[in-house]
């Protein structure tokens, strides 16, 4: 399929977090958290989720056209009706354009793109405006520190149009069910509704069983490398830019340990933002984009894990 | 494009809210709610959203092999993260599929049966399960009689492939942010989330402001219709069923008075089972499917708001 990212922007707070700070809000100390996360500072925002994709995407739009479809990739919503691309589409400014939203938690925007890329190419829209907000500090316990010190806040978002040539090389995701309790907010939904007495505050906080998730998702991640460059006509030295889900230091280094890549490859941004959920991604892209590093015709190789378990990965030429 | 519903599935929980019943919960009396809403009984179910979809798919995938792509399109997830899709594909006892969420509230079964059209007529997909699961009951609040009368819980699922001649012939969606704060859920996100002390226990509950709805709806709705029949070779009167979200009594007789359809060809479910968000158009469909109203060949018009407010709709031969 042909796709051309026309657009990019992206929202870091101005609020920095060091892990100092962040320390004293888990009862640890920082070379604690820098030693098992690699976050040496995260944002926190102040303003909501729709607020910060806001200001991604209006850099995203500029100098374009209006976009004919919004979707929002966030891995948490502003709140359970409406949408939050809704919101999106309200704090731009604009009015009667389609959108919804695309969930798939750390990788809502991973298959956000996919789904794009076939609107696109069945002629469906033309102008689609993906937009990743979190705000991941809301949902921080305190009682479980290693999860509590990865997440930050953060936006990005890119415009993408319909492209020259074949340039959408490869797309695979898996979901392993198996694994739907090592990631979980149990809260803000049907199962333990707020409004339900058996609902306990951690219940609406990020839980997580990382060295749990590591273990399965090393080997597989492994393996879905492997069959990536099986499949396509590109060795893996063709690739110009590994971009991970920035999960923690050791989810991204491992792409250059086990998967094969050149570290000085590996957009990592991991230590300045944390895991911004499902934001990481995008924001290590256009970050890449921004500071040169990324350049048209790259070729972009974009993986990472989500809860689930799933995985997903996209191969395109910039 | 071209697609092929081959599988279908319902799911109505056994126990029957009455009227009656619902009006001693809101403090109205049985005949208000019935003159207001259209609503003599709805569904209350017992079990969590998950299971409710998973029986609705197990029956959608009788006799048919296992979908390569999971899809949950429900109006409100089983929890934060991770995803709804997550947990039907657990219930279902499938392992190492692809799932996601589409999330355009009441339209969410709409704009996931588009988005899988474009996966497969793009060759990403085979075969994608659609499930839409809804508990509406449970975010009812009694202090808004006329909204929590509408509610109730229901799922329906669908099977889609390739099909082999064209018969995906229009879909157009709008959403018109200046409606965001009509119909709300304004907690279960980091608007309001259940830990701060701001969220009031109304906030976790569905508010609408109904007449306010129907007046933007009606005339959107008009033109929506009026646009569709210009823009496709068919006319109003080949249509075979049309299929509209079953908002209210009101809401769905609507496409008689105003959209000039004839009555008996529009699937109304509505005095039996209530609103049932997200799955209220799917379960529409599935029953008329499944008591041999809707024939294959038949010109099937979908049509339907959602909160946003948003306004899609499909037309395809079934």
């Amino acid at each position: 399929m042909k796709i051309k990212i026309i657009g990019t922007g992206l929202y870091l707070p101005p609020k920095i977090e060091t892990s100092k700070e962040t320390a004293e809000f888990i009862g640890e100390n920082e070379n604690w958290i820098i030693s098992k996360t690699g976050v040496m500072e995260r944002r926190r925002s102040d303003i909501d989720v729709d607020k910060m994709g806001a200001i991604a995407a209006s850099m995203a739009l500029e100098d374009n056209s209006v976009p004919d479809l919004i979707i929002n990739a966030s891995g948490v919503p502003k709140q359970s009706i409406p949408d939050t691309s809704v919101f999106f589409q309200k704090e731009l400014g604009l009015n009667n354009i389609p959108c919804f939203s695309i969930h798939g938690t750390c990788l809502s925007f991973l298959i956000a793109v996919n789904n794009a890329t076939s609107l696109i190419n069945t002629g469906v829209y033309e102008r689609i405006l993906i937009i990743s907000a979190d705000r991941g500090t809301i949902g921080r316990n305190p009682k479980e520190p290693e999860s509590a010190a990865l997440l930050g806040d953060g936006a990005a978002a890119i415009l993408m149009e319909r492209g020259e040539s074949k340039n959408y090389h490869y797309w695979k995701m898996n979901t392993w069910s198996e694994g739907a309790n090592l990631t979980e907010v149990r809260g803000g939904g049907t199962n333990l509704h707020p409004q339900d007495p058996k609902t306990k505050d951690e219940d609406n906080l990020f839980s997580m069983d990382g060295p749990a998730i590591y273990k399965i998702a090393r080997k597989r991640a492994y393996k879905m490398v492997q069959k990536t460059f099986k499949s396509v006509e590109f060795e893996k030295s063709d690739v110009a830019w590994v971009i991970p889900h920035q999960a923690s230091e050791k989810g991204v280094s491992a792409y250059h340990e086990y998967g094969g890549f050149d570290k000085n490859k590996i957009i990592n941004i991991v230590s300045k933002t944390g895991n911004c959920v499902s934001a990481s991604m995008p924001m290590a892209f256009v970050t890449a984009v921004q500071d040169g590093r990324i350049q048209r015709g790259d070729l972009l190789y974009f993986i990472g894990t989500g809860a689930g378990l799933s995985m997903a990965c996209t191969l395109l030429s910039y």
